[in-house]
């Protein structure tokens, strides 16, 4: 046995230059500071959604060093997420691992992808510090392992929280539906309450409680989400669960408008829809959320089974912690070149960052449209920065920038369920444009996302959910 | 809003024939007796495994209903669950619902599926207990919800558990292989360990320790388990984690000999082929499980990051706390048409069961191999007895039963990583037989398997999948 003696303490003097890289100061270990002539000016990227991947994805390789660091080592295609709570598409499908869009991170010497928290930015000394993200679940001994990082350049891309607007219990009983663990989960729920409604001795009043789906929020998540239920029970539990089908019913509250960035007509169509394939929708303002029941602002009860929470996101309480100039909103402020005001080499993007007000332009929504367009933005602004040398901290004082970054509105689609979507695509609520709805959109709306999900090992497994949904219908293992 | 309340409360008098279904005597609800003439006779199956789901499958379900109790409302295909845990092939791939098996148990009045454990079994009165299998993690209010079941006939169908041999720490530790969430686990321990291991300031000793691979247990599906992981490493894990590549090792420990139910050319030619991919062989005892390494009888210590158990597999404690006849061993006894004897319209098929004394015959291996043909010789069997008007409780005593169960052995297979398998044909260790090795063999095992794969949906899965890994490497998010 003594191989294994030797195999666990052998090659203690492997690969020395990443080992000069790491230096454990005041008790933490921390990526050193880079050294001009010795290594590639270091973009340190806080995130892995929309943003922070199509900023890897372009950033220039050859400039720069890429150290990335997200408790999540995968990007979600978001748009898609909705369909894999119902088994019409696998989460894998719309998942992409970082080192898929930037092989670099795990390939070159000197950049990492970090499966941690960001903690804290201290601008004045270019250092983050860090947390690895492991679970209890994990049960690993390292936790809590923290360390610090010297940036040159630092990317704020660490997306938004879901909003609960204070309201009780909404945390501890409602689902999100904004990473795949969320969408695993409602998928779990979802397929035991329609077997536990099956069991002997259930009260009619129970089994309904169990199959009541209530989805709040009436943007385009919720809509989606409500339409592949709705689909979802059309097509498999009717035939897969026929003991039950005819307790199981989806409720979508809203207390606005259902879509309200749409153009009118194609809110008149969603609403049509949705209620032609059974959703009901309620206008209604949540008070209370119980382990069972929510209860309505009228003091109405309304058992439910499941229960969706999507009404929009709002800042972090990472982002809240930061000491940085903020947009209105309390997001992290940005100039027209995403550069945070007064603290040089930082720059924000996505969901997390909004001009300052002294920009005189809106924040931007919460889109993953607006957080793409901004991390190609900026992968081309620090590549230019890193060709005229500027890529180092404190050392891009004097270069030329560019054309500042400006937002044009490419439109907004939706699916309602039943093979329909809605596309609008006019650039603003105040301005005209083409909107359609129907089954040409729902078409355009699939082929839209099949071109945008982002490896060709991914297109190919969307394609493949889809068509072998149509042919042998959703899945229904619970595993 | 009163059209929630409304909703919630209508339609109370659905389906009446259900209702009359359910009884509720001395405090649990039940599915009562079947009544001759009115209801089909009512065949209880206990388990989702590999004779459960054959046995479902050729049951005639004009003759009987089926009603199927099990914690699991899906079948896994246990053969390929290796290569899920690497990302070679999908979890759900291998995964198959109870009702696309038989999909009678999810349309038919009288045919349930139940998601739950058989507590007790009474053969005086021909009912079971059963409670529904809810994790805390599932925040159920339902929990325990217990309720029982009249049976016709009931077959015991439920599986053995991985033995520990009493070895301390294995079940805390230790992750076993039988289960799709024992290979999400190891996916995800996997890929985190990998991750943690490219933290700044892990020491050289703790990233070799986090990327030790343990394997104990030498069978088919420790070794297959091996030759993954070492795939994984060779072609995916120095392509996409550059940093740690060298760190990480596939130990397998084995008390006796690896695979020792195959034959001699064969075995050597797996230690060749094993070695070759870098798994180091290990022979000996574990004596005790910690957290972060193990400790063999010889005293040596093996620290671990990853430890995966397939040491076979023993009866659970529901089999042993039954008062049936017993074979050696502890399994449900059976007579050679798989009766349980002395107890009438009792049956047990699969690893659960096991040959009475008095047959003179072994005990069978614990095998898909077996249980599947256990599974379709007790459907064929059951449906004679009903085709002979035996279906309901104590009537089928003077049935003719025809041939008893006789087990042939096909052969058996296992791959060992890089495209290479073994095919051993012998009937048994004794006889002469066809054994091969090599490529071609890894061709017929595939194929073989790729033909098993139950519904059309996960051969197509399967094929798909093996063609992305070949072409786009092993998908690494962790999710």
């Amino acid at each position: 046995m003594s191989f294994l003696r030797h195999l666990l303490r052998s090659r203690s003097n492997v690969s020395p230059i990443k080992q000069t890289r790491f230096f454990t100061t005041s008790g933490l270990s921390s990526l050193v500071p880079t050294e001009k002539g010795k290594d590639k000016p270091r973009v340190v990227v806080l995130g892995t959604g929309w943003a922070a991947c199509r900023l890897m994805k372009g950033i220039d390789t050859g400039l720069y060093d890429v150290v990335c660091v997200s408790p999540r080592n995968h990007m979600v295609f978001t748009p898609l997420l909705a369909s894999t709570c119902v088994g019409t598409l696998e989460f894998r499908s719309v998942a992409e691992p970082v080192s898929s869009i930037q092989p670099a991170i795990s390939r070159l010497p000197g950049s990492y992808f970090f499966l941690s928290r960001c903690t804290g930015v201290n601008t004045d000394t270019h250092m983050i510090e860090c947390e690895a993200a492991v679970t209890d679940e994990d049960r690993d001994p390292l936790k809590p392992w923290k360390f610090k990082i010297a940036y040159d350049k630092l990317v704020i891309a660490c997306g938004a929280e879901a909003s609960t607007f204070g309201i009780h219990g909404v945390k501890e009983h409602a689902i999100f539906l904004r990473e795949v663990h969320h969408a695993q989960e409602i998928r779990r729920k979802l397929l035991l309450n329609l077997m536990l409604s099956d069991m002997p001795g259930i009260s009619e009043e129970e089994k309904r409680r169990l199959l009541h789906c209530v989805v709040v929020g009436g943007g385009p998540t919720g809509v989606e989400f409500s339409g592949e239920l709705s689909d979802f029970i059309m097509n498999d539990v009717t035939k897969r669960y026929t003991h039950v089908k005819d307790y199981i019913h989806v409720t979508l509250i809203e207390a606005n408008e259902i879509l309200s960035s749409f153009d009118i007509r194609l809110r008149q169509y969603a609403v049509k829809q949705l209620t032609k394939s059974g959703v009901r929708l309620v206008r209604g303002v949540v008070k209370d959320v119980q382990g069972e029941k929510i209860i309505l602002n009228d003091g109405e009860e309304v058992p439910y089974g499941l229960l969706v929470w999507s009404t929009g996101v709002g800042p972090s309480s990472f982002i809240r912690s930061l000491e940085l100039p903020k947009s209105p909103g309390g997001r992290v402020g940005i100039d027209e070149w995403l550069r945070v005001p007064s603290v040089p080499d930082v720059f924000a993007i996505g969901d997390c960052s909004g001009f300052v007000e002294s920009t005189g332009k809106p924040v931007l929504p919460a889109l993953a449209q607006v957080a793409e367009r901004q991390g190609k933005y900026l992968a081309g602004l620090l590549n230019r920065i890193g060709k005229a040398d500027g890529g180092y901290a404190n050392t891009s004082v004097n270069i030329e920038l560019g054309e500042p970054f400006v937002y044009k509105h490419l439109g907004s689609m939706a699916t309602v369920g039943r093979y329909k979507a809605l596309v609008d695509l006019r650039q603003s609520k105040e301005t005209k444009g083409i909107s359609i709805a129907g089954f040409v959109s729902w078409f355009i709306w699939r082929s839209a996302y099949l071109t945008r999900v982002m490896s060709w090992r991914n297109r190919l497994y969307v394609a493949i959910n889809w068509l072998t949904t149509l042919l042998f219908g959703r899945d229904i293992s619970r595993i």
